[in-house]
């Protein structure tokens, strides 16, 4: 019930600049805060009081002063991880969840339309449009990627030469990144996505060296996936959609492939135990793709994933989730990558 | 960091109607839910994982259905007043919320500019104005002077045939209140807010049977507070201001009042141990009152108003805040009663 008064209390402190102020100068009081972050000195120590309680920041009660308690030992690259969630929450989630009932019965974005003037589409349409939403959008998106591509292709195997599909590749970071953890004589990846995207991608091919080893194919997925590629990956995908969806999705990868051909699938996936306390992933995806992002989807338990690649032709040869240990507990998502091969 | 989507999810499971669904008909599976409440089978399951994680509703492995587990054994009352509260902190808090930055800074609810083009003045005026936030607001604020009201009388000292003035009354409902608990002859009961309030007020007097013993007084406790009573309550007022606010209330009340004249308030009041996990006040009231309420104010501990009672002229006489164990653990308020007789 105080989810989102919490939640919009511990993010104004650091938009304030209260907490930038106490780690640049420990021992202020409300007073001397409220002068340096321009707001009431009443406000400030109302506001300070959640920070006290969760142990963030410390209060000496006698000279009524502040320091940095347990947010003094957060390293500053961690800090900025969780910031960008949380402004991402903020921009992306927080006005727009207010239409979560009518979203999820219309299986539009209602919040978009309301507070964005979009009718149709998604989010990942809606942020070419909306620079406050592209921005709290890619700084996540860009901070995400980085952490988890590494992981990502450390754990599949694509042979030497391999012809590559990236499916839904957006502007080919997928593909460059695919190329630089995965090099060998002949590789070549292409980005498969809509033909719009064809030009930045390109332009990200020439600037990151990699021209001659990518390139770009336009089409939608929904209509057919390009053949005659060894290897289709398909990262931060299906869980956009539901699963009549998904369905589409792996039965078109199915058909463009020869037997023997490979899938790589990266997903955020569900516990399979959903009552799992330490996982907040059923906390916050379903109320985000379908009240904010999408108006439908979200993750699947990794066994779900598993029963319908085998569904849509496919065995599946490996299935590995990401070990929370791995995962700073600041980071929502735990991915999970299947590697699964078209059977005859 | 996910307060925010918890909230919302569990919130359209109830505005969708699927706990209703299931509370008259346990066992439904995600597809006959889809069809019951109007919406995709999908979305249903998605947002029913996270009542599955909480216990609120469970969910048989083998069959695919639900049934309420936890919310079973809540009792309509309690859910009725637990989703006004929901309902309340959705419609009054949850889109403001996200210019708390801007609240706290500027002192004004950039929220209610924002989204209902209120350029000045409070949620308390916006509510005559706008059904939404009025129908939000009144139906858990009926809930809670329906709660509250007999503890404080139960608590307050009225004596036989007292003149009593209900500072910032509204349109008489504490009058009446007063009346009824209190009744002895000759007390007379005044309640002083703004003139405007002056026909409803009188109405529910009439409307009440309470017209002979209620009257009102138009005016702004800000310029001066009514002689000639002998007993001033204020309840759900103070907190709604800045500290230098509340010392113009209170030095105004001690103004007006015969040494020996007495004050009885009821507030809200934070914890003195503001770390208590098991209180929720400071998750809240700093966010509502500062980004949808006032732009100002929030409750503050009961030694702090001990203390600005006696700065006021006052000598406290009585202090006491309401047992945990007697507020419902959905109700987040903790109030407390002080009272205090004016000082020579």
């Amino acid at each position: 019930m105080v989810g989102p008064s919490r939640f919009m209390t511990v993010l104004s402190c650091f938009e304030l600049g209260i907490v930038d102020a106490l780690r640049d100068r420990p021992g202020l009081t409300a007073t001397e805060l409220g002068d340096t972050v321009g707001a009431k000195p009443d406000a400030v120590q109302q506001l300070l009081h959640l920070l006290v309680k969760e142990g963030f920041v410390a209060r000496d009660e006698e000279l009524g002063t502040y320091r940095l308690d347990a947010l003094a030992g957060v390293a500053e690259s961690d800090l900025r991880r969780a910031l960008a969630y949380m402004n991402m929450i903020k921009v992306v989630a927080l006005r727009q969840l207010f239409y979560l009932t009518e979203s999820t019965r219309t299986g539009t974005i209602v919040g978009l339309k309301e507070l964005y003037g979009v009718d149709e589409g998604t989010l990942y349409g809606a942020v070419a449009d909306h620079a406050d939403l592209r921005d709290a959008w890619a700084n996540l998106m860009n901070t995400v990627t980085a952490n988890i591509d590494p992981w990502f292709f450390a754990n599949v195997d694509i042979p030497a030469g391999a012809k590559v599909l990236d499916l839904a590749g957006n502007t080919g970071l997928g593909a460059i990144h695919t190329y630089r953890h995965k090099a060998s004589p002949g590789l070549h990846v292409t980005t498969f996505d809509l033909p719009e995207k064809e030009n930045e991608a390109l332009e990200n091919f020439r600037t990151h060296g990699v021209a001659e080893h990518c390139s770009f194919i336009g089409g939608d997925v929904f209509d057919g996936v390009p053949e005659g590629f060894d290897i289709v990956l398909i990262k931060h995908f299906l869980d956009m959609f539901d699963k009549d969806d998904v369905f589409r999705i792996l039965k078109g990868v199915n058909a463009s492939l020869e037997v023997g051909g490979q899938v790589n699938i990266m997903v955020p996936v569900y516990p399979e135990d959903i009552t799992d306390t330490d996982n907040y992933n059923v906390d916050f995806f379903p109320a985000f793709f379908i009240g904010c992002a999408m108006g439908q989807g979200g993750p699947q338990q990794l066994s779900v994933y598993q029963s319908w690649l085998e569904e849509c032709g496919f065995k599946v040869t490996k299935a590995v989730t990401k070990a929370p240990s791995e995962i700073p507990p600041d980071v929502i998502p735990v991915q999970a990558i299947l590697s699964a091969t078209k059977v005859a």
